[in-house]
C-alpha cells in the first residue's frame, strides 16, 4: 500500500516526537523508586501535557512510600498530586487551555459518578484519585484530562502553586466549618494540614488557637503568629474556657488523628459548637456521644476539595499575603527522591517538602 | 391594730382558701411515691396555676424512680412534665391568659441563661428542667412560670395534648436533621420517642424505615404503616441499599442508645448523610470516625426543644391525623402512681402510660 505525501510526514513528525525522551519516578513497592525514561506520550482527546514544575510530598505519598496502600496502588507507579506545572501540549477537544498556561490539577476523577451519588462528585463512590489510582505529578510530562486543570495567574510563585492542593483542603475543611468572623476556632494537630486549616480560619477572621505537642511545630506556629496550646503541658479546655467567657470554641478542627484529640474535641467545644472531622481514624474510636446530646454539637466529614475550594485556594496563594513560603521546609530536586522519602521519615519535625520536578541531574 | 372591712374580708377569703386541701405526689426516694395533701397555694406574680388534665410516665420518670438521679432531685419532689391542663388561676403581670385556658408546660426553665450562652436558650448551660429540678405536674394544681406556657385549642382531646412535650421531642429532632419530603429517614429503636420521630419524619414526606428488635414493638409501629427492620433477623444495611440504589439513607435518628446502633449509623447512612444524636449514651462509644470522614457525614446533636417545636407539635395534634392514640399504653388514675410505676417496669413492651390527675380516689 502505498502512502500519500501528508501521511508520511505525520508519521516522520510522530517517529521524531516518539524519540524524545522524558523522565519519571515511580514507586516499585519496598521504600523504593526508580527514575526512567520513557518517550514522550501522545495526548488523547480531552486531556493535556503538563509540564510539571514543582511537586509537594503528602502524607499520602509517605503512606504510600511505607507500603500501607499496596494493595491500592498499582505498581510501579508514578504518584504525587500537590503541584504546580505548564501546559505543553493539549489534545483534540480542549478548548480552554493553550500551551505555556501555568496550571494545578485537581486530583479528582469523578468520570464513574453515578446519579445515586445525589450530585456529590468529589466524593462519590468510586471516585479515582489521580496520583494514586492512576499515574500521578512526580514527572517530567503529565497527562491528565482537562476538567481536572485549574488556570493559575501568569504571575504566580510556583512554588508556592504547588501548595494549592493541600491548600484546597484546608478551604474545604473551614468551609465544612461555616465558621464565621468573630467566632472562635481550635486546631487539633499542628502539621502541614493543621497550619493550612488554621491560616484559613484566620482569613475568615476568626480567633484561631492550635493545639499541638511538638515543639518544633509549636515554635512555627508561633512564628506564623498563632496562640499554641501545648495538651502536654497545660489545661487546654480550662485554658480556652476562661478565654471565652466559659464558652469554648465556636469550631473545633479534629486534624491530628489521635485518641487524646478525639477526648478533647468534645469537652472544648461549646453549646452548638461544630467538630471538623479532617483526620483520618483508622480505627473506631470512643466518642463521649452524651456531650452531643448534651450541648448539640455537631461532627462534620471533610474529606479532599470541590471546584470552589480550588479557587479559593489560587485566590489566596495570589491575592493575599498568607505566610505559605514559611510551611515549605525545603525544594528539593525530584532526581533524590529516594534519598527525600527517607529522610521526610526520619524528620518528624518537617513540614512541607517540594520536589523541582524540572531538576533531574 | 384595727383592720378595715376590706382587709378584713380579703384575709377571710385568703383562709378560706387556704383551707382548701388538693393533692399531690412525691417521689421519696427508694422507688416509692407518696400522695399527700396540701393547702392551696397563691401563685405568684408571672405564674399560672393549673389544674392538670393528664399526665405521662416519661422515660427520665422512671430514671428517676429507679434512684438513678437521686443526686439532681430535691426529695421529696413531685416529678412529671409531660402534661396537659386548664388554667386555674393566674399572678399579676400575667396578661395573656385567664382561668379555663387549655394549656401545656414547655418545661424549662432557663431563667439563668447568659450571653455566653449565645441565645441557645433551650439548652443554656444553667437550664432547669422543671418537674426534676424543680417541681412537676403529678399533682392536682401544679404552679409554673408563664413563659413555659402554650395555648391549645378549646376542642383539643386532652390526653393526646398530654403527648405534645415528647411530640415536641420528636419536632426538634426532626427540624435537627433538615430532612425533606421524598428524602429517606432510618429511626434506629421502636419506643415512644422513636415513634415519635418517625411519625413527624413521615409527615414531613420523607420514607421512614424503623429499625426495632422487640417483637411487640415492631408489631404496633407495622401498625402505624411503618417499614419495620428487625437487626437480629436481618442484614439492614444491605436492604436498604438494595432499596436506595445503593446510596443508604438520607437520615439516621439514633434513639436506640446501645452500641449495636452506633454501628448502624455511620454504615447505613449515604453520603453527606445526616445522623441525629436523639439518645443518652452514659458512656464513651467506639465511632467509626472514618465515616465521617470518608462520606462527609455529619452527626448532629439533638435536646429538647424550642418554642417552635411546641408549636408545631400542637399543630400536629390539633389539625393532622397522626395516629397518636395507638402510643398510649393506657390511662390509670394518678392515685394508683406507685402500682403504674411497678407496672411499667415490668413492661418492656409498653409505650406510653398517661396518668390521669383529675382521679385521686
Amino acid at each position: 500500500m502505498k502512502l500519500d505525501g501528508r501521511k508520511e510526514k505525520r508519521i516522520f513528525y510522530q517517529n521524531l516526537k516518539s524519540q524524545i525522551m522524558v523522565k519519571a519516578t515511580t514507586y516499585d513497592g519496598n521504600q523504593s523508586f526508580s527514575i526512567v525514561s520513557r518517550n514522550v506520550q501522545d495526548v488523547p482527546p480531552g486531556h493535556v501535557r503538563i509540564k510539571v514544575a514543582y511537586c509537594g510530598v503528602c502524607g499520602t505519598d509517605v503512606h504510600i512510600y511505607h507500603g500501607l496502600m499496596d494493595k491500592r496502588v498499582n505498581m510501579p507507579i508514578t504518584i504525587g498530586h500537590e503541584m504546580s506545572g505548564v501546559i505543553d501540549a493539549v489534545g483534540a477537544k480542549v478548548h480552554d487551555y493553550t500551551p505555556g498556561d501555568k496550571v494545578v490539577v485537581r486530583p479528582l476523577d469523578n468520570r464513574a459518578e453515578k446519579a445515586s451519588d445525589k450530585g456529590y462528585s468529589h466524593i462519590c463512590r468510586d471516585l479515582k484519585f489521580i496520583g494514586i489510582d492512576s499515574p500521578g505529578a512526580m514527572q517530567q510530562l503529565w497527562i491528565v484530562p482537562a476538567f481536572t486543570l485549574h488556570k493559575l495567574p501568569a504571575d504566580i510563585n510556583m512554588q508556592l502553586a504547588a501548595l494549592v492542593e493541600p491548600l484546597a483542603v484546608a478551604c474545604h475543611d473551614v468551609r465544612r466549618s461555616r465558621l464565621q468572623k468573630n467566632e472562635s476556632a481550635l486546631v487539633l494537630g499542628g502539621g502541614p494540614i493543621g497550619l493550612l486549616v488554621a491560616l484559613v480560619a484566620r482569613h475568615v477572621g476568626a480567633q484561631v488557637y492550635l493545639s499541638e505537642v511538638n515543639p518544633t511545630r509549636i515554635e512555627l506556629a508561633r512564628q506564623m503568629g498563632f496562640e499554641v496550646l501545648d495538651p502536654s503541658q497545660e489545661d487546654v479546655v480550662k485554658k480556652l474556657k476562661a478565654k471565652t467567657n466559659d464558652y469554648g470554641v465556636d469550631v473545633v478542627f479534629e486534624v491530628a488523628g489521635v485518641q487524646a484529640t478525639v477526648d478533647l474535641m468534645t469537652e472544648v467545644a461549646g453549646i452548638r459548637g461544630r467538630i471538623v472531622m479532617v483526620a483520618i481514624h483508622g480505627q473506631p474510636r470512643p466518642v463521649n456521644l452524651f456531650q452531643f446530646f448534651w450541648k448539640e454539637l455537631e461532627l462534620i466529614g471533610a474529606r479532599v476539595y470541590e471546584e470552589d475550594d480550588y479557587e479559593k485556594a489560587i485566590d489566596l496563594v495570589t491575592n493575599h499575603n498568607l505566610p505559605l513560603e514559611q510551611l515549605i521546609t525545603s525544594v528539593e530536586p525530584i532526581a533524590n527522591i529516594q534519598q527525600v522519602f527517607e529522610t521526610i521519615d526520619k524528620n518528624p519535625d518537617g513540614m512541607k517538602v517540594l520536589l523541582d520536578c524540572q531538576a533531574w541531574d
